[in-house]
């Protein structure tokens, strides 16, 4: 999070993965646009490396096409050009320690560090995640791995969710990575915290000084996370039929918006540990649910048939690759608590679901209403809450709701909307990738997880997912494709007297 | 500010200085308007009172092209038609008693109320306040006040600022139209008060929860009211000579706003007396200023010659009706201080000129800023305050500054506004005239000011001119027409380390 394009040291980044999915949609088109916008400079090379045998110039070619594809700014031929004589390949087996020689040979014999100039390496794991370990230990005994201390030299290792499935092998996973590598030279990334809204929740809260008086149990009524995507499973059945909603995006996606959006002022900003440990203090201090609370307070679904986007779609037992005694949940609602001295009391529900009505996330901070109606004597006894939204997807955005007297005579009152949107500012927005993988440049990791915030997550979710797998909990409910879930889902949050947000 | 469209008694509107151009330029055009949109029913008629002598026809005619012209609506004939049917004229000289008995025979001859029904008579002054005091003694002669106990019919007098020149000739004006009327019949105009957006200040702060915990000393750093005007002194010249910019504006719409903004939350909104207690212990909370204070925290200006709307103009002293010895201000920036509970230690800037750059009227309050920069290691040291401004004129919106990070990569902070105009309601505002005198209508007086304020706005208002008047205070400097002021109104506040906000 430091000021941008500035000069940052030659750097070799080696993506593990090359030929796969994350490569091609993700990491190359952000890769090039960094470039093609000046925050990468001259000195840095990509090397790729997976099973396929490849020449360098046969790895830059298959990518080419994606790139016109997926680059946010299409593709200019003449940088394309520029950007491929950067580009190599190594074809490596991961669990070859002989290929990492290899591999090492070739970082070094590389000459895009000048003389004594510090040389950085960042080596991006776009593998599956249980080649993870074997990648590390190798890169380990290939000597590729710099001493934190050596300030001549810096390496990253990048790696991607799942981060274990559950906390037994998160400890078992870090444990394997902290034998080749330091906490600090470990990157986890989630894309979520590289989103232009999640880090403003940093500004609005921090920059301004109208909205941290209001920000506690005194004035909040209660939030509401939405995490809503409209399309199914789709081509990740297998591995997603194995995970389930809970796991794939409340243990960390939600969680982390979560705790940047409740902890409390970090002592400063520029500190990665002293962000982290606010946010590992929220996690922490979120309630441990009885096995009763977990079967009142959780809600899961399962989508059945429905129509999306105006076409009938089948529901989720049908999906190609999902086994008809599937009993993975597409769909949560759920109550959380934070117990602190600033939160106690405010009940966070979250839902989060596939195949709703509409592609959508928002965090919204519900105020509690004025104390007193002193409209009353004119009809007006029930005043609404103020709400604060921060919309994070399709569109970037912050809104708050206010009541308001609409022009004529009499006194009535109406909600309008002040909002302001990311376009305004006419500024190039980078994607979330483009915008952690710069920061991976720059070695700052404020943006990235560290491990006890991923061990607190699923001190979090274990529970839930062992008395499911247990046959407790609320059941496995039904809901038709296209709506916004089950109906139990609004049942737990009008047991309160409160109701979903219209979204 | 009951609900709209209500039924109305039967009532009949005498406008006094019928001749005149407040009824030509407001009174016809709001009626007019407020009958075609159905607010006044069937059931009333107008008629028009002053020296000249004309018919029912000839009255309405002179009033017809008015309409073109002033009405918010223009003019539709078929509308006119039924309208000019209700306009009335009786001649009359306001010294001559006689003319107030036939008055009242003509208004007892109408026909308008149906045997037994409730008929009320609003007596509207827009003549100039030499005639108040006798125009009420012959109304009451005429035995055309209503006792206000009873319950058959109700008289309300409507008078136009300037409520007296200063306090003794405001208790003497009061004492003279107490003679005739009670207190609860007068219904003192200030058409400030019938905008939307100073009637918005009501709804902002307590339809909502997020506004009023910030209102108060410890987040607010400082409030400034502009009111700006572009043009020059214009026709009132002589009147104005005589009043200056401080009792023209300041005395009344200014404190009036004032009181609106900072005033406790009074305990009903329907009650019109609950909202004025509060509004005047705010008048009575602002801090008397010594003879030195007066010299050191209120600024005064002439303007000279300058440019306004690309046309070069004159100074004040060449206006047309402008002695060369005149020491009239056209222009005040003044510090005041309410010395209560919340608003201790908050300042609030005034300024108020004519011939400045812009026509524009705001109520901004500033927020102190965030108690610690957690941005400083990134180079931001010095964060923005946020404001929260009310625009009055040209357009009527609300809107808040925050800072934001705009998109891209590193870490920096813009500021933005969130902002909502009524223009997105959609609907038809009525004008403030046309609001207040419909309230007239409904005898609600909450939007019209009660005696003590008039009162203790002059006790404010009273020892600056005394000061100025015997030599003292600060000079009366010159400035630029088309500019913003004097740079002493620059330094007065500057002192402190703010600025005037840039409009």
């Amino acid at each position: 999070m430091s000021s941008a394009r500035q000069k940052l040291p030659p750097t070799i980044l080696v993506i593990f993965g090359a030929t796969g999915d994350l490569t091609k949609r993700r990491l190359i088109p952000g890769l090039y646009n960094l470039y093609k916008d000046g925050y990468l400079k001259e000195d840095f090379l990509v090397v790729g490396a997976a099973r396929t045998k490849l020449s360098d110039q046969a790895f830059a070619e298959r990518l080419k096409p994606a790139l016109s594809e997926f680059s946010r700014s299409g593709l200019d031929l003449k940088v394309w050009e520029r950007f491929a004589a950067k580009l190599a390949y190594h074809p490596l087996n991961a669990d070859n320690p002989e290929d990492f020689l290899t591999l090492a040979q070739k970082l070094r014999a590389s000459q895009i560090a000048r003389d004594g100039e510090r040389l950085n390496f960042i080596f991006y794991l776009a593998t599956s995640p249980e080649h993870f370990a074997i990648i590390a230990s190798n890169l380990k005994s290939a000597g590729l791995i710099a001493d934190p201390q050596d300030t001549s030299q810096s390496t990253v290792l990048v790696i991607e969710k799942p981060f274990g499935h559950n906390l037994e092998s998160a400890l078992e996973l870090n444990n394997a990575l902290r034998s080749s590598f330091k906490e600090k030279q470990i990157f986890r990334i989630d894309h979520y915290l590289g989103k232009e809204t999640v880090q403003n929740i940093l500004a609005f809260r921090f920059a301004n000084s109208i909205f941290e008086p209001l920000w506690n149990n005194r004035y909040v009524d209660h939030i509401q996370i939405s995490v809503c995507e409209d399309v199914g499973v789709g081509s990740r059945s297998v591995y997603f039929d194995q995970t389930g909603m809970l796991r794939d995006m409340v243990q960390n996606h939600i969680l982390q918006m979560l705790s940047l959006l409740c902890f409390e002022p970090p002592y400063a900003l520029n500190d990665a540990d002293a962000i982290r440990n606010e946010k590992v203090k929220v996690l922490k201090s979120i309630k441990r649910l009885s096995a009763e609370e977990i079967e009142k307070t959780i809600v899961r679904g399962r989508y059945g048939s429905g129509v999306a986007k105006g076409e009938p779609v089948v529901g989720y037992l049908q999906e190609e690759g999902i086994s008809g005694s599937s009993f993975t949940e597409t769909f949560v609602a759920l109550k959380l608590e934070i117990e602190n001295w600033r939160w106690c009391g405010v009940p966070i529900y979250i839902r989060n679901g596939k195949r709703l009505a509409k592609r959508i996330t928002e965090l919204a901070v519900f105020f509690k209403k004025p104390p007193l109606s002193l409209f009353r004597g004119r009809g007006l006894n029930d005043l609404e809450q103020n709400v604060l939204s921060i919309q994070v997807q399709p569109s970037e955005s912050l809104s708050v709701k206010i009541s308001s007297k609409p022009p004529g005579p009499g006194f009535r009152l109406n909600p309008v909307e002040m909002n302001f949107n990311y376009e305004s500012f006419k500024a190039v927005s980078l994607d979330a990738y483009e915008r952690l993988m710069l920061d991976v440049f720059k070695s700052d990791p404020s943006l990235f997880i560290r491990n006890d915030e991923i061990e607190e997550a699923w001190r979090i979710i274990d529970p839930i997912i062992d008395q499911w797998r247990s046959g407790g909990g609320s059941p496995l409910v039904e809901y038709a494709a296209g709506g916004w879930g089950p109906k139990e889902a609004d049942l737990l949050i009008q047991e309160s007297g409160r109701s979903w947000r219209e979204l």
